[in-house]
């Protein structure tokens, strides 16, 4: 019989915690918000009142929280699951997270006897539905070994970054980067180009078709059209943490990252301007008001 | 019986005359280095002694050369064609040259009875040799219109941008701007992963699958992987006069563009380093020197 | 007895050449509205009509014009003085020009018997009026020693920058580029103050007095207080010309300069946000606007 | 009879002891290697063993300690002084440290019956040793005016930031920001004159005697010419640490700062490329590498 604690049901969590349901396992869950967890009760899931209610010793937990303070509280904090994790258990992380807390919980697991095991993803809310994110995952070899068939229930594949579980999280927030590269280097060319008489989505279907014809780019590239996505996938606010996650990994590995820098300004400056609550996509907007333009 | 010249036989420009060769059409042929056109020569092409020679009233030019210097010469110097084009004649040109010519040339021709067609492409010598090219192309309708058939035969897809040809070039140097924009960001990535203790390979193997399966992204991710590209694709010093071009399409239209200027400054560093006549993603042996590596 | 011309009569060319008419010399002037010439006249000054009329040949010009196209009409234009000035005549051009202009203007002269001395200066119309501007010099050593006490009658003192006359130039466009330094570091330190809470007076009373105790830097201090300067003491989009000379000479001299890039990138977007013909202060405006808050 | 303590004898803290106890106070002093007081018992001094033992309740203790975490030690740490300072006792920090931690200890002794005042300083070990060094003062009126007759002692005023010690602080590390600023708009401008063929020391003479007759200016200016300070007057890593402090404020206020952005690539890059031990000028190292010069 099972013993799989998952913790955090947001919009990323819930669905994967159902897929993990319909894969055959038995899931105790906890979000904070409890009700959240209803679909899944009604699935067979049973609920726990703490953190620490999910698993027991030699089990493993999954959490999918929104920063480096809630994953520290869920696990280590007064109601937290690490102690219950004990001897084997594996602490499986698969929110955006800093490489300093990963390797900060990485050392306390192994103080504890238990693992950490990272595990950040790339896909948006309808990808964890249908099971086809992409995994990114490191840590300790028998752990990951152990954790790879509840993986697998998740995801359309998983890439493998060593023992290091830091490593899993540089990659992930560098990926963010450079989705936020395409993003600026989109709102620069096509208002040079609407300033110079030449449609949006005219020249943005260019592109896509004749330089970048994949789903990540081409759906970008209509929401740089449309001067930012109308819907919150991902929040500009969370956009700003993840580029001061990866100009962390940059000053610690000694790296300058100039696109970077240009990028934590123009996000700063979003948040000024009261976009840190709409899509991260909104910079869009700045890019347009630096232009003299009325933001759309 | 056609009345067809081709200007230019450089890497791309001799693959594309020997398309419409293929494609049944009778062609005279000018280059500065009159032997590159020996092969075409063999096809049935005639070979012109002068830019002037290649095309009678009512023709239809090609160019392919190097910038607009070189444009302006073969168009409108001492032994240029223009003059030959007189009324009907129409002259596409398929380099990347600056909007501003462009729109002077499509002055001079409107003076004189001939016609302007922007036509740049995207693309590289093999996608030319495939006649798989993508054609931007902008200018007055009629003339439009009657090159479109003979533009066929050199691409796949041809993207409309209407009436003023510097509208096509705006696009086209916009769209090199979005791929040193990929060059530049990549770099940044497996930089900061490698000083991680990442391998760059799989870092770049994750992107590309998970975020960005197409063929330009997988290109630029291999040569950025590697170092920068050992085969001079597209030279570093045209790089940077693209981007001069950009930002002066941005100038123009009063935009400022962060990631354009960066990139400036990099390309800039990068002849300064001795770097002009590499490949243009040598640009990412800068980002590995500026981290204190040796650059591969 | 003297045989001096003077080309504009701006609020800096106005000033000059009545000191030097108070230092004894006798002056021919020329100005596209030619009312502006009525002091000069009333202090014995000859009215030209004609750029031409100003000298006849081995005479002394001095131009004070406002760019490369202006400076190049009274030159070599239709009615320039250029032809005029024959043998051993010294054309002193005092405007901020670029290094180019400079060149090719001294070619021309060279090949006319006549001399180019490039002689730009630091200084606001106030220090024209004094004698107290600063001139910096550069041209052949003759006709630079032949005019050094024309010189010295407008200034408190001569910066020698060799035989290129471009050179003076270079600097000149530098200097002003130290001056935009200034003030964009001082409005990002004073923004990040005030939204901190620190009175931007008391902060920039701090700095001028313990770091940098200079005329120049109180001045441009207390505009960037203010939230820029009310009164137009140089225009914004002369500021932007300024500095796209010294990304000119950079980019000739192939040296990146990402602060000029930065500051660039700021004044065309102040220029998009209506600040053209505001002081160069303006920009200031933009640094509070890119931080959420009102502009002064 | 005085009851004040001194922790923190380097480069500064040893000639502002010395200051105070040249004004008539009697010090106990601390420092990790404690034969850096030799100079101070010699004029009178008493040698701490801890420091905790500088001070009794009730009494004075000024820090000039490296950094945040020396700085929490010597307060608060194990042997530190704070639990001493009782009621009454004030901490007068002089160092240049976070905003933040002057928050967090002003928090601390405010629970404890004594008061924090910031009291950074611009000025380098000579400017200390003469008492001329500008000191920076926020904090609650009280205490502030309490120090301010041993402030006098060490300087040559003294600026006010009103209660708030981070303030203080703030005011601090911008004009730090500042002074980089200089460092770095020199180092561009210079490099693009002399690879234009101007000598730097002539166009740095002009821009000290025209723009900026000022001596940090000037200090400055000498050390960009000679491609940084041979000496180290403040170690190019603190500078990096001080830019991550103005950064940190700025994210804090929300405010982009693009100049503080370039600077902070240009400091990583310059430690990555092993010049963390050096003098912070030696950014003037990178400006030339990267247009190509071997760094002097």
């Amino acid at each position: 019989m099972d013993n799989i604690g998952f913790v955090g049901l947001g919009l990323m969590g819930l669905p994967m915690a159902a897929n993990l349901i319909k894969a055959g396992h038995r899931l105790a869950v906890y979000n904070r918000s409890p009700e959240k967890a209803r679909p899944l009760i009604e699935q067979g899931a049973r609920l726990a009142q703490r953190p620490a209610d999910v698993v027991s010793e030699g089990g493993v937990v999954f959490t999918m929280v929104g920063d480096d303070r809630a994953l520290e509280e869920v696990t280590i904090g007064a109601e937290g699951f690490g102690p219950r994790l004990g001897k084997d258990g594996i602490h499986v992380c698969m929110a955006t997270v800093s490489p300093d807390i990963a390797r900060r919980l990485t050392a306390w697991h192994a103080q504890h006897g238990s693992h950490y095991v990272a595990a950040p993803v790339f896909g948006r809310p309808p990808a964890a539905a249908a099971a086809k994110l992409w995994i990114l995952c490191a840590g300790a070899p028998g752990p990951r070994a152990r954790v790879q068939p509840l993986l697998l229930a998740l995801g359309q594949g998983i890439f493998d970054f060593g023992d290091d579980p830091g490593a899993a999280n540089v990659v992930k927030v560098a990926g963010n980067f450079l989705i936020s590269c395409i993003i600026e280097g989109l709102a620069e060319a096509l208002t040079v180009g609407e300033k110079s008489g030449i449609d949006r989505q005219a020249m943005a279907d260019c592109y896509v078709k004749a330089l970048f014809p994949c789903p990540v780019y081409q759906n970008y590239a209509a929401m740089v059209v449309a001067g930012g996505a109308k819907d919150v996938g991902f929040a500009l606010r969370l956009g700003l943490k993840d580029n001061d996650l990866v100009l962390a990994a940059a000053d610690k590995a000694v790296v300058p990252m100039p696109f970077a820098s240009v990028l934590h300004d123009r996000f700063v400056s979003a948040v000024a301007r009261g976009r840190g609550d709409a899509d991260w996509t909104a910079i869009v907007a700045n890019v347009a008001e630096d232009a003299g333009q009325i933001a759309k």
